[in-house]
This record gives structure tokens, sequence and C-alpha cells, in this order.
């Protein structure tokens, strides 16, 4: 187990990266230089850059899980790339949702662009995913199965909503039970997660949706540890790692598990005062500082960090009940164990 | 020539609503009533509604491209269910960026639950629009045929965003150029009606991309005819027949075919009042009267007919070019008619 990023993270950056940017090789509107911008390829004005593009878990994720079943990483590389994009549109977008001014220590391209450009953005990043994945076609995968995998994408996507909907809703609701919040987070990030895990083993396994399911299950159980880390790393997390201000989940009250347990699971007074200081119109610093001390008195750290093993538990369970013995499946051991041992 | 809605555009609603309707038959979710509340299916709390579903012209497009050249409308539904779900798509997320407040004559998605909630609407129906197309593969499509499809519908809803990106930049371009003009709605309306007659043409006649390609023509010049018509109803449409408020382009100072005309092609006189009143920072009721009477003075309203005239018989040549002697092909001049006489 470590902190820092296994190297396998970095191992398949390129080729991804290459594989996006052959999406947007014939696109020469103006237009796609906010896209590019989001995607750390260009700055703000358009010069080229080495901005952060992201962790690339879900490609990862992908082009592992095709290796571990014995496929390679060429023939899958349009999925992978499909999934970045998907992860990214559903930013852009969630920015504009959530008044978030910076991602990935940069502003955010609704902060630079305004919020009807940004969400047309996304539109177009949405768009350049399907596409992506419908290159499949041009690596020899037969169409019957790019049009599988198709749906599969567009179904992962309404459950993206879904849980966006959800988290959402949840800010206006005074109390959310933690089946409510782990239905929120299996949409909004484990779907997806679940989703790459299932495209590498379909593709590199040879085509067998009963092994694929198998490997979306350790997907999807890895997307619940790794949110509910970032709910951690969302109130207790340093901002100068995170790219995130501190307890930002606090002031715009997001039902994160922190504040879900606590609000839940805490004693009688502690869930009274949480409740009290929710209620308020608008929150403060001074605000913040109380619920983390509310959150520290009933143990939600702990409980959080508890829940997020308890799923990378399940995933690597998942993962060993495989019974395969390859670089590949010791590089998703590793991601999974970063997902929850992070500290960015 | 007629200026109520032909026959033809109510003859396919039905089945195509049933077609849209069994995208959404397994979605159980409360978050897809606001994307049934769009299309009109339900009012704002879930009732059973009878809402105006909007005219149902890009899937009119489509089936009868494919009866024109002897293909059935049965096979041919999902594609066109899926063109009326990417409009809903486009429309819900148009409102957001437009500040729209009614639609059809009800309030916006975004004025009854907000913009983020609306930003997740229209992704949602952008989804549920490929999973439309994807069942052509049910319809005994060959899978090539429907990646073909597929690839070609996120194309256009590029050029979609293309025109979006367009017409919001122009918005803060003191002129704009009729050519620029052109390329703006080519993007934001043409594509996607050029797509329709696409679609019907490639599945109804054999798969044959030659065809499709002029029925594609046929839909864009038919497209640009309809956008200037439109443009023309934004500035002197009555608000009961639009559904929108009166003069409403030129008070968000849109670069629509009026306001484009009259900049460029009045005399020097009138341009440079056009110039001083567009270059206040906010535009009152008095200024929409005094636009109005310098439209009026440079003729903005007869170009903006003539040239929809243009594009509509671009259209009707476009089709005459193929001879098609059948009751489909009557159907299509029809709608192309209604296009630029319509008055709502």
């Amino acid at each position: 187990m470590t902190a820092s990023p296994p190297a396998v993270l970095d191992r398949f950056t390129a080729p991804v990266q290459i594989e996006m940017r052959q999406v947007f090789a014939a696109l020469v509107s103006p237009f796609y230089q906010m896209a590019r911008y989001h995607l750390g390829w260009v700055d703000q004005h358009g010069a080229t850059a080495a901005g952060d593009g992201g962790k690339g878990l879900r490609s990862t994720l992908c082009l592992l899980s095709s290796e571990a079943v014995g496929g390679t990483v060429e023939r899958v590389l349009p999925a992978a790339a499909a999934l970045e994009l998907v992860h990214n549109f559903s930013l852009v977008h969630d920015d504009v949702q959530d008044d978030s001014v910076s991602r990935r220590h940069r502003p955010t391209v609704w902060s630079l662009w305004g919020k009807p450009q940004a969400i047309n953005v996304g539109d177009s990043l949405f768009s350049l995913a399907r596409m992506a994945l419908l290159r499949l076609s041009a690596h020899a995968v037969p169409a019957d199965h790019v049009v599988h995998l198709a749906v599969r994408l567009d179904e992962t996507c309404l459950r993206l909503c879904e849980g966006q909907y959800l988290d959402m809703d949840f800010q206006q609701r005074p109390e959310v039970t933690l089946d409510q919040y782990l239905e929120m987070i299996d949409g909004k990030t484990a779907a997806l997660m679940a989703c790459a895990c299932y495209f590498g083993a379909f593709l590199g396994g040879g085509y067998e949706p009963a092994v694929a399911g198998h490997f979306s299950e350790i997907g999807r159980n890895l997307g619940l540890a790794f949110q509910i880390k970032d709910d951690v790393l969302g109130v207790w997390g340093a901002s100068g790692t995170t790219g995130k201000p501190v307890a930002d989940d606090i002031l715009s009250r997001k039902k994160a598990f922190p504040a879900v347990y606590a609000s839940t699971k805490a004693g009688p007074r502690v869930r009274a005062r949480l409740a009290e200081i929710y209620a308020q119109p608008e929150l403060c610093q001074q605000d913040v500082a109380r619920v983390l001390e509310l959150f520290d008195e009933a143990g939600a750290r702990e409980a959080a960090e508890a829940a997020a093993r308890h799923y990378a538990g399940m995933s690597i369970g998942g993962l060993a009940g495989l019974g395969l013995e390859n670089a590949a499946a010791a590089g998703l051991r590793d991601v999974i164990s970063f997902a929850v041992e992070r500290e960015r």
C-alpha cells in the first residue's frame, strides 16, 4: 500500500493522450480550444501547455483489465480515450453546476469563458467521447461488439446523470441516509469505473459479457472506495495537493460521507447541533470550524476511511477470485490500494 | 404553399412518440420526470399531460426521406426518435444558455428546477438520443451501418455545438457578416435537418451514402431557410403563436438575420444608429422600438424572407433533381414550403 500514485498510473498516459488527440485532430474551429484547455493541452490563450490532465484512472483501469485477461493495449485505446473524455465532459458540467472556480490548479472553463460556453464545451466533449469509442471499428473490433459497448457507455452516462441528480437534490434535503448516499455515489462515480473495467475485460478477453461483468463489479467497488476517500479529502484534504479549496464540501452543504455519517450515526447532541448549523441560509468559515469539530466528535473520518477500505477490500477480493497471476492484475491491486491510501 | 402546418407533420407524431416513450420505458428514477416534462408528457407535478412536444420536423424529414426512396416508417423509427431527442437535448441546454423562461407556452426546465439540474436533464436526453439510435440494431439494421450512423449523429452534434459557440460568441462581437451568420446557422440548425434527411434516405434506400448525401443537402438548405424564417419570427412574430416573448432576439442582441443584414447592408446612417444602440451596456423596450424602425428602413424583413425563400428553393430544386414522383416527395415539398411560409 502506498500514498503516492503507483507507477502503473503513468504507464498509459502517453498512448491514451495520443489517442485522445487523434479524436481532436480534424477539429479546426477555435471553439475546441476551450476543450483543449480543459484537457491541459493549451493554456487559456491557446499556447501549447503541459497542464495537469488528471490521474487517468479510468483509462488505466480499462487497459489493465484488458491486459489482465490477456488483451493488448493498442486495440483497447479507443475505449480508454472514450472513458477519459466522458469523465472530462462530466467535470466541465460539474464545475458549472457546483460553481467551482478551480480544477487541477487552474481556473475552470466556465470561470474563464462563462457558463453558457462551458455547457457547450461539455456537450462537445460528450460527443467526442462517443466518437472516440466508435473508433474501435477501425481497430478491427466487430461492429456488433462496438454497438454493445456504445449502448453500455450511454447506460453508464445515464447512471452518472442519476447520481448527479441525487447529489444536487441532497443539498436541499435536511437528512440523507447512508444507503441513499451509496446509491448516489454508485451512479456519480462507481458506474464509470465499472464501465472502464467492463470495457477492458470485454475487449481484451474475447468479448465475453460474463467475464466483463465480473470486472465491472471490481470497478464498481473500487469506485465506491474512491469516492468515499474523495469525500474525506474534500473535508480534510490540503488544498495545495487536491487543487480544491479546503472544506468546500461543508460550505456547499454537500451530503458527502462525513456529513451523512455524522448526521445519522452520531449521538443526539452532535446530530442536533449539525442540523442547526445546516439549517442556516448561509454558512460561514466559523460554521465550517464547528462542523469539523462535530465530525471529529462523531468519528466521521475514521468511519469514512473504514468504509473506503471495506469497498477496496471487496474490489481486491473480486480480483483475487479470478485467480489471475500477472503483472496487470498486480497493477490493478496497486490502483485499488492507491484509491484509498492517496492524499490527493 | 401554406402558412398552417401541412397535414404531413401530424402523420408520424403517434409512432415517433411511441418510439420515444420506449426509450424511457425502463427508467424509474424520479430524475427522468424533468425530461418527461420537457417532452410534454407530464406536467411539472408529474401528472400525465398532453403538452406541446414541438413540431416533430426532424423526425418527419427523416421518415419522409425514407419513404421517398422506397423505405418503410417502422424500420426507421429509432433514428427518427433519436433526432427528436437530440433536438430536445439542445433545447434544454439552449434555454439555460439564453436564460429563456418559457418554451412551447410552458416554463422551461431550468426555470422550474434550476440551471444545475437542467444541465443534467439535457445531458440525460443526449445519452437517450444515442440509445434511441442504437435500437436500430433491434430493427434488423446491420451493426456496421448502425455504427456509421452513430458516428454521423455525433459529427452532427459537434456541428450543433460549433454553431452554438458562434451564436453566443456573436453576441459579444460588434459586427458579424452575413457569411459568418450563415456559417453559424449551418451548424446550429441546418446540420441536424441535413442529418435527418441523410438518416432517412440511408436507412430507407439500401444504405447508399451517395443517395443519402444528396438528401443531406436538401435537408441542409431547408434548415438554412427554416432558421432565417425563425429569425424573422423572433423579431416580428406574435408571442401568442411562437411561444416566445416579442423581440427577444433584439433585447439579447442576438446576431439574427435581420440584425446582421441591417448592420452590414443598410445605408451608413442606419448602420451608425444601430451600432450606437447595440453599444449600450443594457437595452430597454424603447431601444427595441428604435431597432425595429431601423430594420424597417433597411428592408431587413424583406431581405430575410427573400433569403429564406432562396434556400427553400435550393432545397426544392435538389428534391426535384431526384425525379421522385411519390407521396413522400410531395410531403417533403410541403414541409419545405411550410418552413418559409409559417407564422409560428
